[in-house]
């Protein structure tokens, strides 16, 4: 694991979508906490549990050779002495193709282990693309409807 | 709001799942903090953020009549003194639908607030039915592709 030490959960979260831009996994691998108990899931994807799990998974999505572009807009920030949790839409432009960003939503939640601050969780999930919920319900897979 | 105390992140996360069950709107709203910036993912929508738009939501959920049963598995739990990150599969039955439960995974943040716990953040996102990852990538919308 890596010795670098991210002073503030912001600075660790640059870290990430720098990482993740650039597809560059050692330093992913800096940006996440060494644990068991890390957890992360892809937007349609399952959950994957422990620093091996989720990196690995890094490791093969970087291997695939994808660029990306993200832009993060509507942070919020909820801070602790040593947790922070940042909820943040993620616009993602996949390098060759359209111009159109694709909208994801994402908890982060950053752990401040010794001097610095890691990544502890990152659930992703899509953002419809009509901006309103539904009235009265959310889906689930497009099909059944569920809370 | 209620005055209702949970002495522990559990107690407030089986208040919760309860509500769900039960459909009760009261119940919800006693699970949940009163902050401007408490964030709530449904399985397939968009984020909703702060108390009345979370609350207004349940309420128009629970007032569409559907009843669900719901079964905690895989849970893992993060704490602190001041918060707790519980992520947990929801196994969903629909009344008068099939028995095959669809899954959802849900990352639920709690914060201690006076003497008891609330939950601040519910962001849930449905599992893909083939267990194992895509070994690449992972799936957005059911047809491109992003991290």
């Amino acid at each position: 694991m890596s010795d670098k030490i991210y002073p503030t959960p912001q600075d660790a979260e640059a870290a990430f979508y720098e990482a993740l831009e650039r597809g560059d996994y050692d330093a992913m691998v800096s940006v996440w906490a060494d644990d068991e108990d890390v957890l992360c899931v892809h937007p349609g994807g399952p959950r994957l549990r422990g620093s091996d799990e989720v990196l690995t998974q890094w490791k093969r999505i970087f291997e695939g050779g994808q660029r990306l572009q993200v832009r993060i807009t509507h942070q919020v920030v909820i801070s602790g002495m040593l947790f922070a949790v940042h909820s943040v839409q993620e616009n993602i432009t996949i390098e060759g193709e359209g111009p159109a960003p694709q909208s994801v939503v994402a908890t982060n939640v950053y752990q401040r282990i010794g001097a610095g601050w890691r990544m502890i969780v990152h659930h992703a999930s899509p953002v419809p693309a009509a901006a309103p919920p539904p009235p009265t319900e959310a889906r689930v897979g497009g099909s059944a409807t569920l809370h």
